[in-house]
């Protein structure tokens, strides 16, 4: 990382005309990230299109011909493979890339960070790549964490509700077509997701490993016992589509190693960095609470009925922002005020 | 029960207007259950409405006033204080009642009923009132029963997908309603739901218990401890209703107490009455492979990574067919076998 020109840093985002690359753009004008230049990249295909910075608008340029030379952090959110390609050339010519891809997350050499859970990971960092989590993980891992932490997590059942645009701007038109079609008696076919996604659920997401799980759950199960440093913490996830534009949510089933109260669950909660803590009766829900909001809003917190440490809760975010975007801002901010 | 007239009983549907009682003429003409008269009754508004029995139409009666004395079956599905009140009349008047609702089902007088799971409890059964389980628990423990008689279940840890139907005609119509609105870019309001539910879901399901479970995951855990005459066996249940109109989807994550391969369980439910097992990446979801079938399809079935003895699945199912009207239908059928 440079030292900071004009009182800024030179940003690239990287994917600028995807959901999340939008959304980078517009929580770093949010947020007042300190920037002295901006740029939005993207294939050849969108050179030339504009998008918004705020009220700015930035004209989106080819990554495939990009010197990062001189640019402080790249905001990588365009896919694993053109991570695997651009990433480490960013990285070469001295630019800090926070990538959005699974495609370096298991690599020990790269950071998988939350700010909040395990941004200390970061201060040994000399520059590179650091990953962005899951957004399955990451509003799990928030509400996780501070319990983690206390008393240590054993187990983890977890079956998720995630919005369409977890798989991307086209996602998001499929469901709004096919709902159109239903309303117009036209049978919605479906292009990037394998069945209908209007009015019904699909019990997977992404492929299938060996196991019988999906690469999204075990996302949830690798990516959560790096995050937390702890191989002994097990992650059973179903991870299941749900015909909702933005905002997952989660239904946390854990069992801790010490026995811990709900009333402490709950104060641990309270206080938690992000999150949000419901209580009583009380409902957080994708498009009330989580869509465009920054927080983790968790609610529904109760001992588990059917195990003595037992803990159960549901926890929902906007997965385009804290699921993706915003986390990779706030790694950002965390190295510029561990450096300031 | 009398001996059947012409061949054929005297069956009265109560609550014939809903959702479900629409499914229980629709499943008696279906399924050619040997009928005398039908009789069609519901509150005095509905009164001269008319429903569709197979081609024939039949005039709604006046539950209020009805005479039981005579018939051989009651189908009941309008609601637990219509049941409170009615439902001992006319198992008084010597009809055999078939109740729906949640009203007489912890009542250990009152068989509660999958007949494929337990119907022999109705091998001594003299009249009177029978109650059917909830929608949620009953297309789990098509699935679950197999392998709880093989080597037994412990704990299941369970997620609901429930579609609005489980909540009446007027919930369905509630979902649409809301889904035309947001395209004519009105803010739809909530009724039956205290939160809009199109593009939403809705982490709470009927009212809160003192534990913090709702009334609809604590009727799971009871409910399947009778069905399955097994007090130890703990259900932890997040009830979740997701915007799809008929279908209800789970995620069951169980133990077993002795251990059982995937491919035993494989074997079991392949065989299982009344469910259907897909195999491999093959993926079933309430609107392609539920709505409007009388099947219980299990998929995604796989050995849990965090448990020794645990054990996954997806499991759904029509919640107004097998889950409700179906499973009534069902158990009439099963006393007129054992008394052929």
């Amino acid at each position: 990382m440079t030292t900071p020109t004009n009182n800024g840093y030179r940003v690239a985002v990287v994917g600028a005309t995807g959901a999340v690359g939008e959304a980078m753009l517009e929580i770093l004008a949010e947020r007042k990230f300190p920037i002295a230049e901006i740029a939005a990249l993207a294939s050849s295909q969108s050179v030339g299109r504009e998008v918004s910075y705020g009220r700015k608008s930035v004209v989106v340029d080819d990554l495939a011909t990009f010197d990062f030379k001189g640019w402080d952090f790249a905001l990588f959110s365009a896919g694993g493979s053109v991570s695997a390609e651009h990433a480490p050339r960013a990285a070469a010519a001295g630019c800090i890339v926070i990538d959005n891809t699974s495609h370096f997350r298991m690599d020990p050499e790269v950071p998988l960070v939350v700010p909040e859970v395990n941004g200390e990971v970061l201060k040994d960092f000399k520059g590179g790549i650091i990953a962005n989590p899951n957004c399955s993980t990451i509003q799990m891992l928030l509400a996780v964490a501070p319990i983690h932490h206390r008393v240590g997590v054993a187990r983890i059942n977890v079956c998720t509700y995630q919005s369409v645009s977890g798989a991307g701007r086209a996602a998001m038109e499929e469901l709004g077509r096919q709902c159109a079609d239903r309303f117009n008696f036209r049978d919605p076919a479906p292009e990037v997701f394998s069945l209908p996604i209007a009015f019904n659920v699909l019990p997977a997401i992404d492929l299938f490993e060996e196991n019988g799980y999906t690469r999204e759950e075990m996302k949830m199960h690798r990516e959560t016992q790096r995050i937390l440093d702890s191989t002994d913490l097990q992650v059973n996830a179903t991870a299941v589509r749900v015909p909702v534009f933005i905002g997952h949510g989660e239904a946390v089933h854990l069992e801790t190693i010490k026995p811990i109260s709900v009333e402490e669950v709950a104060a641990l909660l309270d206080t938690a960095p992000g999150v949000k803590l419901l209580q009583g009766a009380e409902l957080a829900t994708p498009l009330t609470h989580a869509s465009g909001h920054d927080e983790v809003w968790v609610c529904r917190l109760r001992k588990d009925l059917s195990h003595p440490q037992g803990i159960d809760f549901w926890v929902v975010a906007d997965n385009v922002r804290k699921g993706a975007a915003l986390n990779a801002v706030q790694i950002a901010e965390y190295l510029i005020e561990a450096k300031g």
